[in-house]
């Protein structure tokens, strides 16, 4: 699976370096930022689901490749705006698209009347805007590329309408939560918000594969639907080890980010599982550990032990594997071929991953 | 001409107002501020263009009415956008975006670590990130309303491949300009910058409406690229003649955006018109007129003498005068139709207006 995972990031890489869109974009310091997320490579995990599940429902996978990269540029523009939100230098190991802009600001502008950093994030909400285009345009192309008018139409359209709404509506209520604060927020809001912010891409990406293999308008159809719930089932059991791994992971491995969503107060659901367990004397404890400048292991040891004594570790773990096995209950029903094979692998690969 | 320039309005406000799209975004306050700027009406000017360009062709401009609601939502995400990086608190005589979800923020959240501006800055990114997909949808749904899947597609691609490349390069340079400073930017530069945040819109509508009435998806042929010269032109005199109302407008009608121009230092041609021409004395007069914290009336009538002096204000409306002129020739070319007569009228008015 990981073998085949690699042969279909190849292709999408190719996709992305040699389309044109980015070309005529001026200044060039901000063309080098449309190109900077989609080219940093990555696991390409949207576009592998996408291509599979076309392959799954016998449709042929490369002709699902231009939506395959569209679902990967699409996803990098989140993360540019993203990161502007969220304040976050870092992204892969490298400066965020906010963090290079401004460092560029400093080096080449005299006049900066509003500082390097304002410069930083303008620039970087144009580069997203420029991205969320390219990522339509290159959904539009596949019309070239072997699918008919209809699908690409449907296609787009259903990129909007379920994942433009849905996934910036739930970016939206995670950066809200934190604000209303942890006594005003449940956790069944927090695993509502997972389903918009994470769960809406990943159905998309099921759902496009099987729509492009049946030649299919029809979202509701249940072959597409049950697709899609098992890309979305997935993708919760995904966020949920991501947010297990921002407190439980190998400090080598993670580096930096371990705490980052401590740091940022992120009400994930391990957070609010701990919070509504503890005693009084605890959750103070717990809240005392959020927002703080830095996180040493002793603070994150700190607050894996109050993790693990509320039981809100085990909770995760066990959600995301009960999860997991949900997607793959869902997967059984259809054909068994190797590219079921490879979404099975993939589904337990994402909820046991260490990094 | 007017009169018919409110008709179009009409149908487009009854196709915003009643479009289900925004219907489940959440939270409720950012479905607000997405159907906040594109509710306020204004004069729909890109929607006429589009319809009439069309009726001018002999096409039905009732077939042309969504691609026209979609650029008029286009035209209002880079609004919420450009307000963000320009920090606009005012928008139509209303509050901005940003400003509106700021007071938000302020009224309804106790732990805003970052600050309610932050808050208000960050939603607005949003709010024009799901508007930017609600006009590509809108785009899309023309295939539902007598389009064909062809032309719904190449015009959909259009969209991003001459909007959103050019419009947001020209946005990045306009932005870029001031920083770079009046000594290090041509004038020729700043027109080319306007061709492209201003004029490739335009363009693309005249575009549009044409390829709507031909059903044709060659953007080179050359009916509709001198129809979308046309629009360039007259959209660049328009531009130019906004900059000149920014000076030398009336103070009762233009309000407080009177000098804004010059506050935020931007380069427009008019400004580049005077230092090119002023001598060093007059140059750093003109220089110490920028970016100031208020402008009252003797600053300005100290601003519109040296601009008259120079000779750039007199440069500025005769080349508003001479690119209308200009637009208006290219359109004689077209059929005699109301339509025709409506779009010259449209220009002559563009480039008369006193706010």
């Amino acid at each position: 699976m990981l073998n085949e995972l690699k042969n279909t990031a190849a292709k999408i890489n190719e996709i992305i370096l040699n389309d044109d869109f980015p070309s005529i974009i001026e200044p060039k310091y901000l063309r080098g930022t449309v190109i900077d997320y989609p080219g940093r490579g990555g696991k390409r995990l949207r576009p592998a689901l996408l291509t599979w599940c076309c392959g799954l429902l016998g449709g042929d996978p490369q002709k699902a490749l231009y939506p395959a990269v569209a679902v990967e540029i699409y996803h990098n523009w989140t993360l540019v705006h993203d990161d502007i939100i969220d304040d976050d230098d870092v992204r892969r190991g490298l400066p965020s698209a906010h963090a290079s802009l401004t460092k560029y600001a400093r080096d080449n502008f005299r006049n900066l009347r509003f500082g390097a950093e304002k410069f930083g994030r303008d620039f970087a909400i144009l580069a997203g805007d420029i991205q969320q285009g390219w990522a339509a345009n290159m959904m539009l192309k596949a019309a070239d590329n072997g699918m008919s008018p209809e699908v690409t139409i449907a296609l787009s359209r259903r990129m909007q309408e379920l994942v433009t709404r849905e996934l910036i509506s739930g970016e939206a209520l995670d950066v809200e939560f934190p604000m209303r604060g942890l006594k005003n927020v449940t956790s069944r809001e927090v695993l509502d918000m997972l389903y918009l912010k994470t769960g809406a891409l990943l159905r998309f990406c099921a759902e496009a594969g099987a729509a492009i293999a049946l030649d299919s308008t029809d979202f509701n159809s249940p072959e597409i639907r049950r697709l899609g719930d098992f890309a979305s089932t997935a993708g919760i059991a995904f966020q949920l080890r991501d947010d297990w791994l921002g407190v439980f992971g190998n400090f080598s491995k993670f580096g930096k980010s371990l705490g980052s969503d401590l740091a940022e107060e992120k009400l994930t659901l391990m957070l609010m599982k701990a919070y509504e367990s503890l005693d009084a004397d605890k959750k103070y404890k717990l809240m005392n550990l959020l927002g703080l400048e830095s996180y040493t292991m002793d603070v994150i040891e700190e607050a894996r032990e109050l993790f693990i004594m509320s039981g809100a570790e085990k909770y995760i773990r066990q959600k995301a594997d009960h999860l997991a096995e949900e997607a793959k209950t869902i997967l059984e029903k259809f054909p068994d071929n190797e590219y079921r094979g490879w979404l099975s692998e993939l589904t337990d690969y994402l909820v046991h991953r260490d990094k």
